[in-house]
């Protein structure tokens, strides 16, 4: 199986901001233990800033990979885009979050692209992520 | 490791009713399954059509049992008893709903239980109690 | 015929309290003259204060009886349980309301359980559980 | 007895359009019906695409009739002037929905007649009508 | 001067029903009370239960007239078509209400039309229109 | 084709009143040039102030008309009535506003009756409508 | 009959300030004015920047006025207090509004005070003041 | 006098967990205190996890004691049912609450119970029941 | 020790109008009465209708007295700046209110003081100083 | 004249995707369509999943053409910046929508964008781009 | 040039109480600094804990000062009389928060005053006085 | 010290646009006047129309420079990420509006970054950039 990870803006610093939050393991050697645990699928990364190249992302790969892992961050909560690309193409998307969004601030509880996904997975710091591929596997 | 699954209201049924949403396996089954999956581990299973008895549940068991899985169903949406139940307890609760919650009624998005979970995992059907274990141990 | 008539939490002092709402005839007495009103069917009754109570008698009884006449008195405005037990199951279900629920304090406006109803009657005092059945037959 | 059925806009059209919401008998064979089924009574029809003819109805007839059905279709949700015309008359008013307004559109919900009439019928189809004048006799 | 009052709906009944808020003096003979107090004026009365009558009123007389005093009634509650027609003539219109709509009920706080009016009086029973005319002569 | 072009309330005054918002052309001249514009068209024309002559309009013409394009004026904001007759109906109705609607009043942008027409078009002044003619033909 | 006139905070420069709003009469000379206007009656003048010396006035003041003509100013849209004082005293008081509040700001349309009193005249620039005497005597 | 005191869900715990919120006295040394305090009186003491148990209580022995101290708990923000039994009898109830609701989380300020209560206690700790009783003797 | 005790607008006038929301007992020979029963205790009493004198009252005292009781009046529901002089001072104030607010209006229920206070009591008449004494002492 | 259509983020994937929302004309072959058919004018065609980039092309491209075209996907409901790049320009921008947004999730009817616009075309299908390009030409 | 700072409710105890939020330096001291620092102006002060007194120094001096800076406090979330004062000068007010308003209580973000005053500087603890002295000259 | 300055979207056209909201002087010019105002301090700017871009900058520059003076513009209303940007870093960031967003729409007054600066001056013009330094230095 190959499965693509998609983090949005302010996640390529994981491990080195805020870990009080969001722990303090750099994503890369995070990644590196996922592709170990995983070795028999194809885990493929992309990180982004931006808004459009992650629904470049989205649409671009839908139907080349068996499904996708997304943080989108910070556009969790305001970005319509991303959920219209989800809704577009019929590759499962699981989304996660570190953190427990619904213990943090009200704004972070209005999830815009949720409702279009698979699956939903919250609050498990980095092993999220793993959850998250299991779910596909 | 002991771990117990809490069921709530309505949960009884799954398999048997409203298979669009809940698909068509029982849960007694896929108990079976599942200790089957995780058999170094202990699993327990609690189901409740009753607030206060999943409220007395948490409390008693708190001390005794590693994490608690609980779906705690239409209660998710209403109960601040349950809600405080699980804030008073140090043992982990992970919270699981089987269909896409976000996906539904209005009401469905108002989650009073989550914000005092270690995690939440939505939408994967009966693997989310799979994953809820997975993340646990 | 077989009916089951269902009343909620506190409804068992009808006639005995707050008459200036309720009116003043109890409901065993009522319940005495309903059956011989329909006396060629078969009414069942159950009362109960407890949420999960009736939850368990929606459900269990659902496949037995060929109607269900509910007044669930407080549960109506805060219920999501009782709505879920009704969704699940296909007997209709006709929810009665004593009085003019329109009329009184705005946060009985808010009905969870109506949109899964068979239909509503509501504000004729106790001869609401007349029309209902009327309704089934 | 004399029981006035006043019909609010769009329903001199049901058996007409919509089926799958109002059923497919028109109105006014039921009215026959009705008038068969309640000999004894004198069934009176009036209906009525205007706000403001309605309020001239039920303030006019209030007086001579003994009882008014009311299904005020659209109005139900917006006439401020149909329930200052209820509130200012002894008449007995039952009001009726065909279908269940609870599991339709949101604005729906907004009742504003309900808190004035002696009783609301709601979602029988066109049997709402006839439980309607049960109550009133 | 020639002064236009306008009553909307249910207010040809006044004197007739609900004296508790309204009085019950008619408004026939106050109107001719109203004419021997300002008998250097021409003052002219018309009433109408429709909504759309009432528009036209306003707009086919708003040239001819020096004022206008309007009891809109319910309308003043939900009309945008009276409001509009208020905004686009250049008649001064005084809009007046019976009772004290601020100690009512809470839809009654809802002023539609109040905005494009050049004055609002409020609460002085059938006086209220003494005043209006005071407040344009 | 036979097109029918309603308008609503104060809307026979264009072109005489409010110019800054509506324009200077009276409907009447403007209303000339589509018929010569679409000549190889039949459009008939109906205004009315009353919200039930509209509704009578709309459903007692859908049958006999290729498309309604609705200007529906303030009852675009207060009308289920209308939304329901539009509802019940097959032909196409476009919606039309000559100004642009999101830029004045905030209840202007509810519109009730949008969700139920095959388009809606916005703020191109008197070209509004034939644009609607446009996107019909 | 005695009317005592309270002005409330800013008002002190009406006629100086603002004209677009509250015209360029100053209120001493308006004050004049009123007393020739009412020989026949005994008019008092209070005015206060401060929601206590109002509140004072008002309590320290009702039994020995027959009226009291009220512009509360900015208060009428904050202050309780000044409510519960007219509420507590059997003296009618009249609320004016010089400039039309329906038309300005948003939170001007939040009338605290006007529930509790006899009646509310709005938009007649000073000359709400004269028909507020009018409606006392 | 005989006293009822009644604590809902989680009170059971009081002393035993969450110290922070609740201090560290267990509820049952703590009643032999007030009983020792008020010896002159008769203390009885019901908890009870469940909202049914609690309705029930309240009903069935509002008759046979002079006074309720009632700690719903959770179910203070949530249940309609505890407030209908309160509001159905006529034994004066007290509510008490041993933090200060008011500064924790925003749905903890509504309270559905405190309306038909007597009077409300809040913030004191324990001793919110030693003030409560001396409210009722 | 001092107890100082703050009545905001209006309540001087406390058994002298509303009795049937206040009772009839003035003040000053309930003070009295008080001053009797805790004459172990030395009891300050100051009233004011003015915000600015709370406020000022309570920063200058709370060095010098051992608690305060503070029924705010109206500013209890409008008043920030008694509440940040509250949060800035280390004496405890106990926050009393004669009536039950929250059985009364709707904004009664918008408690801004309240979140900073050590507890509030609510409801029991003249009564609720008493117990707020007894809670400090 | 020069026209210049912008496409926003996933709407490159027009035809291809969602064809029962978006119909299954590909917009390449839609675009030359309407350069066929308006062949006396210059269109350009611009798009990008981008908000910043359509931002750019908004305001540099303003002074250079006649009219734009925009159809902002997504960002219509988010985005403040394109929203003030319009507004900043002085050439002309119509708004389109391919499908009904009144009649799709609540979320999609807040409208940011459209206050700024010369007009709005909505629910066409690719025929909204066609009559945009008539309103401006 | 001539400005005056006014300082309202409890700001008169800054660098004396919770220095967590307001620092630990005395106003007079900081004032002193001020006076240094721009001694070729002349600075005036002004502190009260009373509304009314700060719409009277607002008004009174606004034509004798070049400008001035406000410190509301508490009044800036609830004063519409000071907002009026300031709305009825021409002479510039620069409105200031020591603490960062918008990370506080959410009741702390509605700013009454803001949108009259030329200019807001928040958060910079007492340096916001020096750097709204630095806007005026 | 070293601070960079950072322009969002629209804001590269300042002096040339809408100069009656902004002014116009051109920032670049404004600038270099910056630049030699603060010669002893280096200045940096940066201007993107790109949400993703700014948060790069932020957090790529956050640990070589001594402050950051952001003018969000448009994502001031919208952008979580850049919000979350900020929290992330240690660098403090002052926020600063030309405008006095205050006083024009409503969404202005949303602010999401905010909460996360250290402070934030608004309504100045260009010199809320000069003021903004004088902060950090």
């Amino acid at each position: 199986m190959e499965i693509l990870i998609i983090n949005g803006p302010n996640l390529s610093k994981i491990g080195l901001r805020e870990p009080e939050i969001y722990g303090n393991v750099e994503f890369s050697s995070y990644f590196k233990d996922l592709c170990n645990l995983f070795k028999d699928h194809n885990l493929k990364y992309f990180q982004s800033q931006s808004e459009s190249e992650i629904v470049n992302e989205i649409v671009s790969r839908a139907d080349s990979v068996d499904g996708i892992v997304l943080n989108a961050g910070a556009y969790t909560h305001t970005s319509v885009a991303i959920r219209d690309a989800i809704a577009s193409i019929k590759c499962p998307v699981v989304l996660v979050h570190i953190s427990n969004v619904y213990a943090r601030e009200q704004f972070r509880r209005n999830n815009i692209i949720a409702p279009v996904c698979k699956g939903i997975i919250t609050g498990f710091g980095l092993d999220s992520y793993k959850l998250a591929i299991y779910s596909l596997i």
